[in-house]
């Protein structure tokens, strides 16, 4: 019945907002009044608006950190976004109780289970591909058509949070656009084997005590307990305040992060997203 | 009848910050808290608070781009304010539906229409002067007494946000202090002209992603095509995608912007808020 | 009767947070899912999250300067946490009506009296050390055993997050662990004397503005009005707008801080949290 996969339209409802917009501009604002406007009991949390400009696969990454700590019914809208105005979709998918909104770029793979996304392999970077959708993952194409003039810089106000309003209204997902079984998707974060008794690593965000968090996850150790970034081995601590120096330790995402402890293991090696990391036996 | 006048109180009224404050401080939750502590059930969104320390004019423009997003009835707090705790007088006005309230500087002008601000004219930069009011857009002067010894370093929390919260309250904007005709206001944020086919523009803001920000409107470019900023000639673009170099584009609060996809115009060309640009015929 | 000790469940119920996560990561996000996963009306309020990256005496300044501006059973948040998942006790403790939840390490001191921390002697800096209690403050060991494998490095979002909302929804503050009566506090933020007719000030916090904010009092001013920084004697102001060049005045917390109007006091004077002031007769 369709019915049953509405959401609930009550004063609970949540909309999380993810983007790189920043804070010294007013386009979060604005978009918080277009949902308001809308949708006047809906809760607004902000994930994060400081995503790196234009940084799609971190805009993922960080979403995929978030997402599980909110309740079934949560809307995210996620816009990381270069293409806006141009020809890329809009989606709108429903994955585990949950919803995400945002453009056809791979913004929303951190909403999807590892084996939907796929897993990359030794020596390659994280690119979008195409993922085809199981049935238990819903996702439509969203019809701008349905929003009065969208701009043509701007659809994370003229578009997108319209959209999440009008589910909260009550409105059914299938009828924001065209159905559809496959999008836009990074590999799952996840790092690849390389050879028998190593594995290929690499740094997917910078956070800000300057950990460097990796795509190694906590069950690699066990077997590969050696960890090499920049050709120096670290050693691993359970704690950051067992940690003495540079560190190996495992994050409260699941994945290794590289720590120096009262220090920035960022600054101290030179090293951000995209550079590489080992662990062998 | 007076009582029509009066917001209702409810669930979902909102009041929206904007201010110069930061969010390194406590400033701005100090706020948040006299606010609930009076008003429980309002909504407080945050349109902005880096807004440049002291950029009375920068804030009054980042009003203007936001708070038409918003539904009628809110109240919009805007605090950009170097005279704090001296003789300057705090506004609250109420413009087409919504409520404005900060010191009486020039920030509020954002919420005024064009006519009521007047115009610059070629040469001139953004001063303010004193805009009479039209009987649609009502005023008063905020009576500090209404609240209990405020600092001389922090009206925003000690008089702006209790007056929002009485109105949330219900008690009528009239009764906040005296009716006043006429209040400081930058002219509208209009490119005059240059001659005959060309427009005198200057740059209002530099946003998150380097996109620089002119006070030339999109209708502008209908007959004056050709951008000219730093004696570099820019082409026209639809969307940020289309873009390749430094190109104009109509913004999504309908002014022309110049950008640098994947890249900052601002950065690349060592321009800011006070620049000029011109167009063209 | 213990009944009488509970926060009231209801809409208005607000939780604050402070840390120095920061908002580039989706920590902060993370936290309020979890929040409001369990306690879906509560409203939640940023103090701020820039605190600097583990500096627990600022925390313990930051929260000071706000908590006073929200209503009765309000419950505060304060995250700043080098020894995250080490063996540092977890504090809940109810003080003037409202509620504190963080680490044993200093950060709740910002809601303790005067009193109850103590003053530091002259010459000497903050540094924590026991305080007792007084009957009036209940404080409680939070029990980490309450809630489902906290992960070793994010204790705000597996243990502190769900204490708050466990009160929000009637938990009594006694149940969250073991009755204690003496935690780790910083001194008062009040500076010593040196000698009969000087005090031995101390910056604590420098703003968003270049507000130098000293740990020197309002009433300090009275007889002592000689106010020496950087071996510059500085001039008193009521408000910055009166300032002219470097100057002293009380700010919006009732503590003396060095401004420069339309400057940066910080930089112009290359001084920072921990640098001396000194005021004489």
């Amino acid at each position: 019945m369709r019915e049953s996969k509405r959401i609930m339209t009550n004063q609970s409802q949540i909309i999380t907002l993810l983007t790189d917009f920043g804070l010294s501009d007013t386009y979060v604002g604005a978009m918080k009044g277009v949902i308001l406007s809308a949708a006047p009991h809906v809760r607004i949390v902000d994930l994060t608006h400081e995503v790196p400009a234009q940084g799609v696969l971190q805009g993922a990454f960080l979403l995929q950190t978030a997402w599980r700590s909110f309740p079934a019914g949560t809307i995210h809208v996620a816009i990381v976004d270069p293409g806006v105005g141009g020809a890329r979709r809009r989606l709108a998918l429903r994955c585990e109780g949950q919803v995400f909104i945002g453009p056809d770029n791979g913004v929303l793979s951190g909403a999807l289970p590892d084996e939907v996304r796929g897993y990359r392999a030794a020596g390659e970077s994280y690119v979008v591909h195409q993922a085809r959708l199981p049935d238990s993952i819903e996702a439509v194409t969203i019809d701008a058509g349905l929003f009065s003039t969208p701009s043509a810089t701007f659809e994370g106000r003229d578009v997108f949070a319209p959209a999440a309003a009008l589910l909260t209204n009550g409105k059914p997902l299938e009828e924001l656009g065209t159905r559809i079984d496959a999008i836009n998707a990074f590999p799952a974060f996840k790092a690849p084997a390389r050879g028998e008794d190593a594995l290929d690593g690499v740094i997917l965000h910078s956070d800000r005590f300057g950990n460097l968090i990796t795509d190694i996850r906590a069950a690699d150790l066990t077997s590969l307990p050696v960890v090499i970034v920049a050709d120096k081995r670290v050693t691993l601590a359970r704690t950051y305040e067992e940690a003495a120096g540079l560190t190996a330790i495992v994050g409260s995402s699941g994945f290794v992060e590289i720590a120096l402890p009262n220090g920035s293991a960022a600054q101290a090696l030179g090293l951000g997203p995209g550079d590489t990391v080992r662990v062998e036996g």
